[in-house]
């Protein structure tokens, strides 16, 4: 029997049409669907033939072994299927898929990649600013609060590079990572945590690194949520830009829920 | 006459069905796009009814001004139409958009964005890594080495984050930009670059960051491309994956052409 193949799809945020158009042509010809926990499951209607296998991994909670998951995925794709992997965000950012790419190689088992949209771009969107503003950095970096050692991000460094900082999986340890922080930069500087960014449930709120944690704590966010630091942030704050889809200039209030967007 | 709106429209790496659904859609429904240089022209196919100006700002050449693009976003959105303003990549990733959405705010006009997917996630992809392989690497940093003051990066900060390092327009300088890495990171490092990542001109080389510029000046690799550094890389160098598409294990050359990918 031929050997299947592997796509490795990137769902993107959470709204089903920020999905690439080839995401969703590759997903209707899927044999089986591995999906994790975080992604939305109205995109198995994109897979309607397709056999499921959710395999979650959410941070901590009970969760399927990645080795199971990769053994998973080889056994279907030896049997001729076409498996489709399916991440949340950009599967290239996070999320474990250097290790089952290199499994991949391993095992000879062609293989393609689908990008998608990540959490921190759409959180940029929600608050309607670049994440580059040019008035204010040169660059972008984004990093896990979560390390597979608990050792930290060297954040010394990371504000030394004066690029925007979009801090995944940091919630839980939020208060430690703006104090890490302010001992490099300043405690007016912009910085916000948006919650479910690109989902309907997007939530956020604009502060400084002096006062994000609390102001966070005090609006209730939680994970998933990306932590946003750096100047860059403060367009927002400036101009208190909070609906998600058409800014309107006369919104006000700190948090949010999702707004409208154009039909 | 009621005011327009201003979509502000990521028309990704190049390749059409790379473009999320949210975006297809919203060209569908634009009365005036306003174009960028670097974006594949075949998206004006999605917006039929559009009128259509080319507004380009390829770096060094000719160039619309900034603030002519500006003055006519905001005439035709007063005129009440909706507006959609194309960028490749990711919108919010250098690019410009933070001056052109800060206008927006300015003049009260209601804007939406719209993500895409930035060359550097397509770079990734088409090496067949993860930008983030946790035995690597904490996180990524896209960073812009055509500085608007003609500055340099910091250089030494952005090695010690131990991040992964996409570097945008640098091709120009890619000779000095090794050199100031090399100070800060081994010879060993490896290194890529990527032309045309994500649209079907796309070309690419592996090397270390001792021996990157003569590989990718042998190869006759230019603007436009990306540049990665950082150890996360090496899992392309190693495995010898060249096809863009299907990853085929027994691809052995350092330049490919484009690759077949999944019909």
């Amino acid at each position: 029997m031929a050997t299947g193949k592997v796509t490795l799809l990137s769902a993107g945020p959470g709204e089903l049409d920020l999905l690439t158009i080839r995401a969703a042509r590759l997903l209707a010809t899927a044999d089986v669907v591995l999906l994790d926990d975080l992604v939305n499951p109205e995109i198995l209607t994109l897979a309607p033939q397709a056999h499921v296998i959710r395999v979650g991994k959410r941070g901590g909670c009970k969760s399927t072994p990645q080795a199971f998951i990769q053994r998973l995925t080889l056994r279907y794709a030896r049997a001729g299927r076409h498996v489709v992997r399916v991440k949340g965000g950009d599967a290239l950012l996070f999320g474990r898929a250097g290790e089952e790419l290199t499994e991949l190689r391993r095992a000879q088992i062609p293989f393609e990649i689908v990008n998608g949209i990540s959490s921190g771009f759409a959180a940029a969107a929600g608050l309607g600013i670049s994440l580059t503003h040019r008035d204010h950095c040169q660059g972008v970096t984004f990093i896990t609060a979560h390390l597979r050692d608990h050792s930290e991000p060297n954040w010394a460094a990371l504000a030394a590079t004066g690029t925007t900082l979009a801090i995944y999986m940091g919630m839980t340890r939020i208060d430690s990572i703006c104090a890490a922080l302010l001992e490099s930069l300043p405690a007016g500087t912009p910085a916000a945590v948006v919650q479910s960014a690109g989902t309907s449930d997007e939530r956020r709120v604009l502060a400084t690194l002096a006062t994000l944690a609390v102001t966070a704590r005090e609006a209730g966010l939680g994970s998933p949520a990306v932590i946003l630091v750096g100047n860059a942030i403060g367009e927002a704050v400036v101009s208190g830009e909070q609906t998600r889809g058409p800014h309107q200039p006369d919104a006000s209030s700190t948090v949010s829920e999702h707004g409208r967007r154009y039909a």
